[in-house]
């Protein structure tokens, strides 16, 4: 091991070194191979940022393993190989949250396009899985698996810290470590059921995002001012007002006075009420800090397919179909699939954007190529079409039937607290006028979504689809089996 | 202390019940004499709602000393004395912070209009001071001190529970135990510099004000629904928008449609963002569970007298004229008395609504008796006057003059991001309807505010005036010494 580590790029041998310490939450990693060790630390900035009482001893631990097949020979052949700095400054993107559902999709995509990548993430969203008894319906490789596949097939590296963003040690040695020019948050719990099962859950989803998203504010500011941040939204911010809903602000005349300011935000879970606090936390850092910023209020994201996802069976999305982190149009596919009827919330005519998992990534890779400008929090609208619940319930229906599937739609008892009939009328240019070039659902529905659903129907386990959090039921009392 | 312990109104002895258990983060109190235990814990409550392994042993920890001279004298003649429960349940108010400026002066005022008051508190305010090298420029007495006297000079209890509100086990316990049928939360750090001192300052006031109102919300839903929360926001969650400043809502017309959606908000400061979250967490629970909400958003407050502070040394309130927890007027009048010039922050044109301290607990008093219904979020903008900085620093100089004091005003750098010069106009008639009868500035300034000023100048410790925290320097290294 010392021999392995004064390989690193300083050249100084790391079992001696004292500045360097152990980030709080770090995971500790199962190695394949010695190579799979790559150093992350920034020596020569720790040393001349941070002074520490000398009689503080720190251990090394390796946060990160980005290693290919090619490497793996390599190491057991006795060579070495270590990843070089890339001359292309500008495009090293920093993709929080790249294990998740849009992440790794996100993660991926950006690779294939050019873009230096690193991930950064804790894997929490596997421990609810594990926690609530849950699982994908595809099945998902280790993200360590995912990276070593990804440069197997294509011959490029996507670096790996696994740790928290709540912990700001971890993540300003990241930062440090890898100085990226643009951050892609998507780094956060996710799920407004998953908000609204208990209070403990409901403290940790804003704790969790709010904190995160300051400790990502204070590393650009601190460590990588000029980096864009590009930061994952939700169109479930705005609720369902009755008046059409822009991008980010509106321009009021009142009184006989004119300002345009932020768009009034109604949000309806404690997880999309965190989206709103991060999104007014934002806004204040471009304006106190001249932090550049993208909030990309995302709709609900369907599919599984994307052009590298699906170049190998290790590369595969997770796909969610569960009462608690699915979202509509996977779930309802998942049921129509095994003939189980799909679970309408109440009436149904609850609206919103939606968007193919395809179009998540271009948009993304959009925002980053177009940065926002130094000082400006700029907020696009993500989604391509809308549809209401029943909407979809009757699409899914018809495109069933030329599988030869019998669809069914039930109305369950709303678990939700939402208006079931509404006006929705969100306006999405901003993306469209970047260049995006949506998929639509009638072109998606069957290849990405039902023949999937279809071809993992053994994998589905029914007892998971039913709504099982309630947003007038949630207690105090911890649900220690959620699902 | 068993004999004591057994003396609680269960009749059970306390020392032999294993279903209580230590408040984790609560403060251990130095009791006077054995009469100062008084019995807080809700024995019944807890063990009909919480079933606890058998094998877990707590010890009583008491929480609670609202005790007199009278009740220490008789306890040292061996009788003793326990509060009863009172009959007016309706008039049962707990007051989260009434250890702190507007909290103590809001206690004693309810306190003396009749309602039952428990103060909830867990004192870190008085922990901020000696952590930056501050002080009240008012000697206060202790909270057990305090309660001590208001008891002996009016025969009133107030009750106390020392702890956390982000401590859910305590604050639950809090709750069970003292049934309110409202809660004031001034229990939040509610200082904008203090927040940009450095990181982990904004990130403890986020967590703290977010988290614990959360934890408000959901003790009210699950031990006392009817509650009407009394939550203190602030004028600056609005900032300072080119248009009339409306309460709470403003009704817009966008595309030949109209909505009544929440008043957009534009804070600037990590502390100020905090209210803002707050208020859209509250705002939630107010439509998702049937909460009933007061959002106070109060201007500056000023002024150090109230009716009840003034009737022994032992009640007088802080006053805060530092460059952290001192307000402006407040400020300023210290710097006169002292012959300091009055630090204008910038250009001075920066206007705000401001009102005196006898009005703030007059205005939660109306809030309490004039209840939201349930599930209603109420706005109203707390303050009776609007001036700029110039404004402010003109009428001090005016007054002081009548002293023969001579003041002069000196523009420093604005350590704040904020306009200087700028429109506003807020609305504020909703307390007005309910009865407030304002206290002007113009008959405050003298008696309130330069008097005490001028006779505690000797107090004044002058580098505790100057501002020292700045909105763009604000950092990731923590400030250890940070005044």
């Amino acid at each position: 091991m010392a021999d392995l580590l004064s390989s690193c790029h300083t050249g100084r041998p790391l079992h001696s070194i004292t500045e360097l310490y152990r980030p709080r939450n770090a995971w500790t990693l199962r190695l394949k191979s010695a190579a799979d060790l790559t150093c992350k630390f920034p020596l020569k900035a720790l040393i001349s940022r941070r002074s520490r009482p000398p009689t503080r001893q720190r251990t090394v631990y390796a946060t990160a393993a980005p290693v290919s097949r090619e490497i793996d020979d390599q190491a057991a052949s006795g060579s070495k190989q270590f990843p070089v700095e890339s001359s292309s400054k500008s495009k090293k993107v920093m993709v929080i949250g790249g294990d998740g559902y849009c992440g790794w999709a996100t993660a991926l995509h950006l690779s294939s396009k050019g873009y230096e990548v690193a991930i950064v993430d804790n894997l929490v969203r596997r421990l609810f899985d594990h926690q609530l008894g849950l699982s994908s319906l595809t099945p998902i490789s280790s993200i360590h698996d995912r990276i070593r596949r990804w440069k197997s097939l294509t011959g490029k590296s996507i670096d790996l810290f696994i740790g928290d963003v709540c912990d700001f040690e971890f993540l300003a040695e990241a930062f440090i470590s890898y100085e990226p020019n643009s951050v892609v948050h998507f780094g956060e719990q996710r799920s407004a059921p998953y908000s609204m099962i208990d209070r403990s859950r409901a403290v940790f989803t804003q704790h969790n995002n709010v904190i995160g998203t300051l400790n990502v504010l204070f590393a650009i500011k601190e460590f990588a001012e000029e980096c864009h941040l590009v930061k994952l939204g939700t169109m479930g911010e705005y609720g369902t007002p009755n008046i059409d809903i822009e991008e980010g602000y509106i321009t009021i005349t009142h009184n006989g006075r004119t300002d345009t300011l932020p768009y009034p935000k109604q949000a309806s879970s404690f997880y999309h009420l965190s989206k709103v606090h991060d999104s007014n936390n934002i806004a204040f850092t471009c304006k106190a800090w001249g932090i550049r910023a993208t909030d990309l209020n995302q709709g609900v994201v369907y599919g599984v397919r994307t052009d590298e996802t699906e170049m190998h069976d290790e590369l595969c999305n997770r796909f969610d179909y569960d009462g608690v982190f699915g979202t509509a149009l996977n779930r309802f596919c998942v049921q129509a699939a095994v003939g189980h009827p799909l679970t309408v919330y109440g009436k149904g005519g609850q609206t919103r954007g939606y968007l193919d998992i395809r179009d998540t990534v271009q948009c993304v890779e959009l925002a980053i190529a177009n940065p926002a400008k130094p000082g400006e929090f700029r907020v696009f609208n993500q989604f391509t079409e809308q549809f209401s619940v029943n909407d979809l319930a009757s699409l899914v229906t018809k495109a069933g039937a030329k599988l030869g599937l019998e669809v069914q739609a039930l109305s369950v008892p709303n678990p939700r607290v939402e208006a079931e009939e509404h006006y929705y009328n969100a306006k999405h240019t901003k993306l469209m006028e970047l260049g995006l070039q949506p998929h639509l659902l009638s072109d998606s529905l069957l290849d990405s979504l039902l023949n999937f659903a279809v071809r993992f129907r053994d994998r589905v386990d029914t007892a998971q689809i039913m709504p099982s959090v309630s947003w007038k039921k949630i207690g105090v009392k911890p649900r220690t089996v959620a699902a």
